[in-house]
């Protein structure tokens, strides 16, 4: 399957004779030059940018096997060009780096950007990821969307509104637990708590992290300053008594007794990929909806329920940024398909599901111009 | 014709369901991911970059119109992307570039290439290609071939070959006159001279170059040293009189008493585009042949004869450069589909001829092997 690669470039005019190549080629396309020398926005038609995504990566954190390098990051970033194309209509391109200093990422991905309508960075790795992302933000006037984080983000409050539907509480009167405070565990709990979750306590590979913890990086000391409001410190489980979520992004272990201190009709997701923190059955005993990464287990929360249809919708708007609003929507938008049909085994829409891609697109887009970002 | 832009990606895989999804992406992918960080080499088999070329501009010389900005250059690279594939079967990206700085250049494109198999730079301004292709060629293990001067090398050493037979000429008692001392003019030059044209004598903007003569930048006092053997000076009329070739390259006008002086038997190869150094109907009066850049008068010169069969060549040695003798054995090729058959009005074959690339592919990736190059 992978064998010369999963994508292929391929020409949407043909060229079938010296009349043809000369207006595809030179002479003919220097009046399409000159027209974008002179009115810039004519590229998003008139080349292929409009409709074009960078996958960017510099190889740092690439799935759960890390620091590989960005030749071993490529496959990867060509899947994700297939999934742009397959489930959005995007042209995505792979576009592996081999620097990795944070100055230097910038520069270089900012360097690309008039070839591409959005960036879309991917398994770069945490706290570079977020630094990398802001400049880049500031700088172009294109999305540029962090995949692991608000990819990772839009799917997890998707999948969270509709399993707080099936136990029949509010949001608002959730007390979460999110394992891991890399790119995913920062973002889902930004998203949550903008979302309107009553409390989130964070963990990392050192325990809970609580306002005052030393040695804190910037990321957790802001993250510190409107989490974890019961004070928690020291191993996640000690939060996760009485907690209604569990969150797990960090590929740690959960141990059976810990879920079963969980509130009734509490709700776990399992996120660590290939293996959930513990097992969906096992956890199952104890909480009223688990869901995982996985495709063989029910309630699947996968980024690619979320990516293509927020670069469509982006797009379609011609959006000059990805907007906190615009990642609300696109969660809400995958939620709403879910619906009043919610059930235990039943909070995500189905990864084929053709409705997705559609629906937080038109969210997206709409979310664009009321935040006064599109350009049409 | 060009709206939307010319080119596409497309899967090469189909993912019509979860387990196609989960060998293609994750958690299947990882699998491919770990053999290429084992075993980079494997890159070239398990992605698509073994097969994929970066069409790199920073927007500075593009066509005749100029330094217009990576945006506005980017259909160029959109149509090379076309003909890569149309000609070649290669995967071109179109990647324009917002540095102009030679080391940022430099530096961003050395930063893409683990996504690619070679780099072909395109319209980017001289003096500043030769240190930029220079540098590249030097960090990097895969070709790295700038079209501006090496295609043009190659087509022109094939059309002059062809054009020395019709007249029955040998290269080596050739006087050749140059105009232009940019990409194209030095690497015109270059090559005629490592082919074994007698003398040449090259203008720029100011005359004709020569030793000694002030002001010359580092490239051109390279070039000083090693031509104009007849230490011609002033206007390149002057270098003119009996001289066997003259090849315009450099958008300048020839005024027909000057073509008239040539030797008998002489050759003019008007390359400027759109607009031919003088009418070529005029040119045919007072020499034995004339081509152009155009398509719409016999002989047409074009890149597109030469460098998707280079990158074809190369790839299919996965050969780690594109060494001097490939492009002479690329313009060999050209000039032996032509062959006996050479006249006044056939010195190249049409660039639909689907003979041409597979020939030049064959005749570089042999080159390849031969300079020790080759991969495979």
């Amino acid at each position: 399957m992978h064998r010369g690669g999963k994508i292929a470039i391929t020409p949407t005019v043909e060229v079938a004779d010296r009349a043809a190549l000369a207006m595809a080629y030179t002479p003919g396309v220097a009046r399409v030059c000159s027209a974008i020398a002179d009115q810039p926005e004519l590229a998003s038609d008139y080349t292929w940018a409009g409709n074009t995504v960078a996958v960017v990566s510099d190889g740092t954190a690439v799935l759960g096997l890390g620091d590989i390098g960005p030749a071993a990051a490529l496959p990867v970033m060509e899947g994700k060009a297939l999934l742009f194309k397959r489930f959005a209509g995007i042209d995505a391109v792979p576009v592996c780096i081999s620097c990795t200093d944070v100055d230097d990422v910038v520069r270089t991905v900012a360097a690309l950007a008039p070839s591409f309508g959005g960036i879309n960075l991917e398994d770069i790795s945490a706290p570079r990821c977020f630094e990398i992302e802001d400049r880049l933000r500031d700088m172009l006037d294109i999305p540029v969307f962090h995949d692991d984080q608000h990819g990772t983000a839009i799917v997890t409050l998707a999948a969270l509104r509709s399993a707080a539907r099936v136990v029949g509480k509010e949001l608002r009167d959730l007390r979460v637990v999110v394992c891991g405070a890399g790119a995913s565990g920062v973002a889902v709990t930004k998203i949550l708590l903008r979302a309107g979750v009553g409390d989130i306590a964070v963990a990392d590979s050192k325990g809970l992290i609580y306002r005052g913890r030393e040695g804190l990086n910037p990321v957790k000391e802001e993250l510190a300053k409107v989490t974890n409001l019961g004070g928690f410190a020291g191993s996640p489980e000690s939060a996760l008594r009485g907690a209604d979520v569990f969150i797990g992004l960090s590929g740690s272990t959960l141990r059976e007794e810990a879920v079963a201190r969980m509130a009734p009709g509490a709700i776990a997701f399992l996120l660590s990929n290939p293996d959930p923190e513990i097992h969906p059955d096992i956890a199952r005993r104890h909480v009223a909806v688990v869901a995982t990464g996985r495709s063989d287990f029910p309630n699947q929360i996968n980024n690619s329920l979320a990516f293509p249809g927020v670069f469509r919708g982006a797009f379609d708007a011609r959006a000059s940024r990805v907007t906190e609003n615009m990642k609300l929507a696109a969660a809400d938008a995958i939620a709403a398909l879910v619906g009043d049909d919610a059930e235990p085994d039943y909070v995500m829409p189905s990864q084929f599901d053709d409705r997705v891609a559609t629906a937080v697109a038109a969210a997206v887009a709409a979310a664009a111009r009321a935040d006064g970002v599109a350009r049409r």
